[in-house]
């Protein structure tokens, strides 16, 4: 199975979520400067979100170029990782309409988790397909930036309950972490094709 | 007539409907769980839409990979079943809405119906194009599956009126039985590349 | 200038504007059959809609494939069409929600109009490009069909004023006299590959 | 790393933006003639943003297609320049909205002052990865057009304060300088393969 058409699909839902998001900056009714200000949170909510969208698509990017085939749990990996995706608008709305209270930030951690984990899902299959001793494999290595964010996430959401703030702290030290293009893949690739 | 922007158009459409369909999801005006609650049916309705609507973009993908070439009535066959898949998005808000009441329940089985009945004549128009000994009439076969489906579709339509659950557990079936890649396909193609 | 990420950007656009018109369908909070009423003349007016935008995409398509090369005056004159292309979800949204009354089903026809215009200069533009002896306007050649269109769209305003209806039902005329996808320009490629 | 799926990525989220734009025009309840007179800001200002998209789509698809390659930092640069280019229908629907008031307008100019200079950050980027005697960096030159762009911004965030009927003239003006495709960088790459 082809997986061209798997990107373009991934690539699409991806540029639509992270566009529709800005939906939820309603335009406000008065046209003076103070009218804006409760859409101050709804902003930086959409900021980090689409951080993260851009770091999932740059990594799903990243991925994908790595696979030579794919096949029907794959591509359903991948749409429960897209469904999750699809929550993010959702979540980011509610947190910044909500001014970081507590429970839509633990909201907003819970989506973050569940595209963690259904990423880490889709790496996973996406290796048993190749092989241990693939390009691929090697490249997504031990995945401990995956492990890491997940466990972060956990604490941003128990540490929700403390001060909202903190966790968005948190969600955004994940964001920066990473910001970088995956190294491991990209090096990885260019040394395996340094040794053939 | 060339398929790959019919393919692509049709990816476009099917990724954009998949993606508005969270907007039916509107952001609650309080912080606390509760004001989560009235969202907890809409958000089954749009997790079985999104299952759905990935059915049909991945048979629909596997069945125009078959696919030789397109003409005019198949070009407007696959417009009539992007008009059915375009209703998805309004049928699950109005039943998630309305926490699976009788007719949102029928109107959802209607618009599921319709999308199984102009899916069957894009496939029969596709056999006619290609013939009956081509691959892709080999493959999509006597399509059983289709067939079942739209039975059950009409005896869910018919329990709406009984108890609107069982009418949604049925669509939840016929989701389970789509949920594998049309391996009839699949393994039809791979076995006619063999013979050759 | 390659025609590619033209086409590419065109079929983005159609997609997404023939997808949020469905958005103009706001789910009635009622669960009653009668709720659905007020909606009927908003799926009417979408289903036109939809029909028109599906010929647009497939009219544009003929063209651009039977295309060599484009230029600045071109993509600007495809971005004209696009504009106008756009305006169909609002034009279509009031006159479905104002139940096809005098003004909406007016603008409804204005904007069908500029749609029009906007087409026939896209088409003029890229013959004079490839030549008076090209394939491209030898197929495309006097246009009678889109002049008719044009006529009958002013008629369509005129009447609109006496009674609404007959204005749709023209409308209606010419989505159909174009359902058929362009046989000429498809005819005259053929008939000019057989001839080299 | 390949620059193709970054051109799909982009033209798809510019191709989503000017598109979702149009609904910021909100169907007026009323069918009469009269109703529509408070949507006409809206579309004056709809406009100006429609074809300030259609330049950046343009200018956009000109730069990548002279790049050979990109990296990270590349990448991010455009993710950067998406997300001013996903801020510009909430600018625009905020301005139409308060019919071309103050604050709106200079919203509007900061919204298109960051466009700007994300622009030029990215240009920056990718003729120091391509190196200062590339085709690309004598294309991009010495970017006057975009120095200049950037003040007229400024002046018009500064007259919206006296009239700002003023700026959006302004914004009209620098609209009108980027119209035409950019000629050097076309002439360049032409001139540089006729060198070789």
């Amino acid at each position: 199975m082809g997986k061209g058409r798997l990107e373009t699909f991934s690539d699409g839902v991806i540029a639509i979520i992270i566009t529709i998001m800005v939906l939820e900056m309603k335009v406000p009714h008065g046209g003076s400067l103070q009218s804006l200000r409760p859409l101050l949170p709804v902003l930086i909510s959409y900021l980090l979100s689409f951080i993260y969208l851009g770091i999932y698509w740059n990594n799903h990017h990243h991925m994908l170029h790595a696979a030579q085939h794919i096949n029907g749990s794959v591509m359903w990996a991948n749409m429960h990782l897209l469904f999750w995706l699809s929550l993010v608008p959702f979540a980011s709305g509610w947190m910044g309409e909500n001014n970081f209270t507590t429970w839509p930030v633990v909201l907003y951690g819970v989506v973050l988790l569940m595209n963690g984990v259904a990423y880490y899902i889709l790496s996973q299959l996406l290796i048993r397909l190749h092989g241990h001793n693939s390009v691929l494999a090697k490249a997504v290595g031990k995945d401990r930036k995956g492990i890491i964010s997940v466990i972060i996430y956990i604490i941003a959401i128990a540490t929700a309950f403390v001060n909202a703030w903190i966790s968005y702290a948190l969600y955004f030290l994940v964001a920066c972490m990473w910001f970088i293009p995956d190294k491991r893949i990209e090096n990885k690739i260019v040394n395996e094709e340094d040794k053939e």
